[in-house]
């Protein structure tokens, strides 16, 4: 690994860790902070400091090949983000030691941007008509105003809202508890592959993993992390969709309920979430204000310490600062401030535009507010 | 009417000022308020003081007849409530100038003590099945519980609500805009004479007065005063049931709502009133247990300056005043110290402890805490 760059040596660390420690390891998580990942890998191999109870982690090296695990996602058309990347959604750090220390994605959009305007729609697996209908229209309705829906891989709530969401041209993203190469359920091998080709399919485990029970209650802290707010569609009192309500809760994010018959043991966990504060949602238009308002607080939050716009690639950046710092500008005007062409600044505007840094008006665009003229 | 008492004269002016004003009518509210209802009678016939715009009553005194009318709700089995009765719900005080001047009430049952557990049961005319399902269930499960259920007189929520209720061989009281020998709509004939024979018919109107689309909705305030709590079951966004809602938080009751499909127009408008601050109840026991606190306020408010124990009659104040002031005794040691036969004090402890002034255990009846002493 001498030749290895220190980002690769990380990337490469991270992936070993993916495959010997259980996601939400808050034990790794802590060790990671304080050391790195690649150090944390020489204690786990024995090779530097000591950790007590290292056998869970040592007894999984052996056959352990994270070469070959970031070979098969490249091969699924996929790839490791790890939290140096422009990609990574930096919501997460708000999980602490127990976030993510690496995820595993496959499809082509780009995971952090298409989180910025996101929302959770979960439920029961065993849902009613009622509560596959509503999520399906709640995801196409969310889908046609610009949002991002991030659910589970399951049957009922999470399959209704992935397929309301591919229906409307939306991105839509699943957040597994397998391997983003395995079906799980079997049956949606058809609606994993949609979401590869359309959305993003993300997990913490590597290529080949199988889920677990405990794996999908873990899953469900990311999928609250990453959203700004969770919508509960069906749950019966004990579903595990609740889960990520209470994770969501914990995290800060919105709690929102659809209601439904009170005859239905379906929506009897969502009720009982309604009567201990929880906003009741009636249309996807009431869950974008819900999360809209609190979003911008995310979102500012999110930046921590770097400007959004530190996140950005080069070129984009470049379109950004030659958007005036007051007035509007055309797309002809910009591109010739930022020395690129007209359509690399039509597409950087629209990435600029779904982050909420510029805005289009009537005389061309302009930064938004919230951004303050570029430095 | 020389020799008529100060209390029939009282009566009888209300009775008229019942068939010359429409409920709710502030100006003769504060005219009672201020001369009480013989003088304001005397104003309106010309005979004392002035009153401009006094035609609209005036125009009204010919063929009114309240001895007629008097005699009329006698013969459906009926009686006229004024304030000074002991029968009178005091917390319709809570209405201020708009508060009724007069009840007419067809039923045996006492008006005030069905009230002191009661919850109102509201909703759309044009109820779906799942609505008129709840109702009625709601109902029953309230009636099995001890508490009285109060609505209106309509197709849809009103009607499941009372049919539930006498289902279970509860008290339910329907609150009209007509007189209380009306049977408007004409299909309720059957059902108001089930009401009346083991709840109450009520109404500001007498006998033989039709209802106005007026009338409605100013009668509506009644119910939200009356009852601890007033439930929406289905309410489409333009329903007067939410009127009632509305005339209830105004009022510092509760507002309770029933949630149900977020595809269904007829919960469209209860949804909004949970969007807006409305608790949502899933079954009768979460609706006593919402009015049931607000409720030991009221009571305690609605007692005033005089004290519950005031508003009983003799024979139960004395029965009161024979269980102990410490410990708890049996009925036959109770009715001793009454001086009353033990199945006297049997029915007035029965009174006593629905208005929450006794309570039995294994040792007998024992004053309930917030009473204090009786003195």
């Amino acid at each position: 690994m001498g030749s290895m760059s220190d980002s690769s040596i990380d990337r490469r660390a991270r992936a070993l860790l993916s495959r010997v420690a259980e996601p939400g390891d808050r034990r790794i998580g802590r060790m990671i902070a304080e050391r790195g990942a690649a150090a944390t890998v020489e204690v786990i191999e024995g090779r530097a400091g000591d950790l007590d109870h290292v056998d869970r982690y040592r007894i999984r090296l052996l056959g352990a090949d994270p070469d070959a695990d970031l070979a098969r996602v490249t091969e699924v058309g996929g790839r490791l983000l790890v939290p140096d990347d422009l990609e990574w959604p930096r919501q997460l750090d708000d999980l602490g030691d127990s976030a993510p220390w690496a995820l595993w994605v496959r499809g082509t959009v780009d995971l952090r941007l298409s989180l910025l305007r996101s929302v959770a729609l979960v439920g029961a697996r065993a849902a009613t008509g009622y509560g596959t209908h509503v999520a399906s229209t709640f995801a196409s309705d969310l889908a046609l105003a610009g949002w991002t829906v991030v659910s589970g891989g399951a049957f009922g709530i999470d399959a209704a809202a992935h397929a309301g969401s591919l229906a409307a041209r939306g991105i839509t993203i699943a957040v597994l508890a397998c391997g983003v190469d395995v079906a799980y359920p079997p049956r949606h091998a058809g609606l994993f592959e949609r979401i590869a080709a359309d959305g993003l399919l993300v997990s913490e485990v590597p290529p080949g993993a199988v889920p677990h029970r405990t794996r999908f209650l873990v899953r469900n802290r990311v999928i609250a992390a990453l959203t700004r707010g969770t919508v509960v569609v069906e749950a019966a009192l004990r579903s595990g969709s609740l889960s990520t309500a209470h994770d969501a809760e914990r995290l800060g994010r919105s709690v929102l309920v659809v209601p439904g018959p009170v005859t239905s043991a379906m929506s009897a966990g969502v009720h009982r979430e309604l009567r201990h504060g929880a906003l009741a949602v009636t249309s996807a238009q009431e869950i974008i204000e819900a999360v809209g308002a609190l979003g911008a607080d995310l979102a500012a939050e999110m930046s921590g310490p770097s400007e959004p716009r530190d996140l950005l690639d080069l070129l984009t950046r470049r379109v950004l600062d030659g958007v005036p710092a007051r007035g509007a500008d055309t797309v002809e005007g910009i591109a010739r401030a930022a020395g690129v062409t007209p359509p690399e600044a039509v597409a950087a505007l629209g990435l600029l535009d779904l982050a909420g840094l510029v805005r289009s008006s009537a005389q061309g665009w302009a930064l938004a507010v919230r951004t303050g003229a570029p430095g």
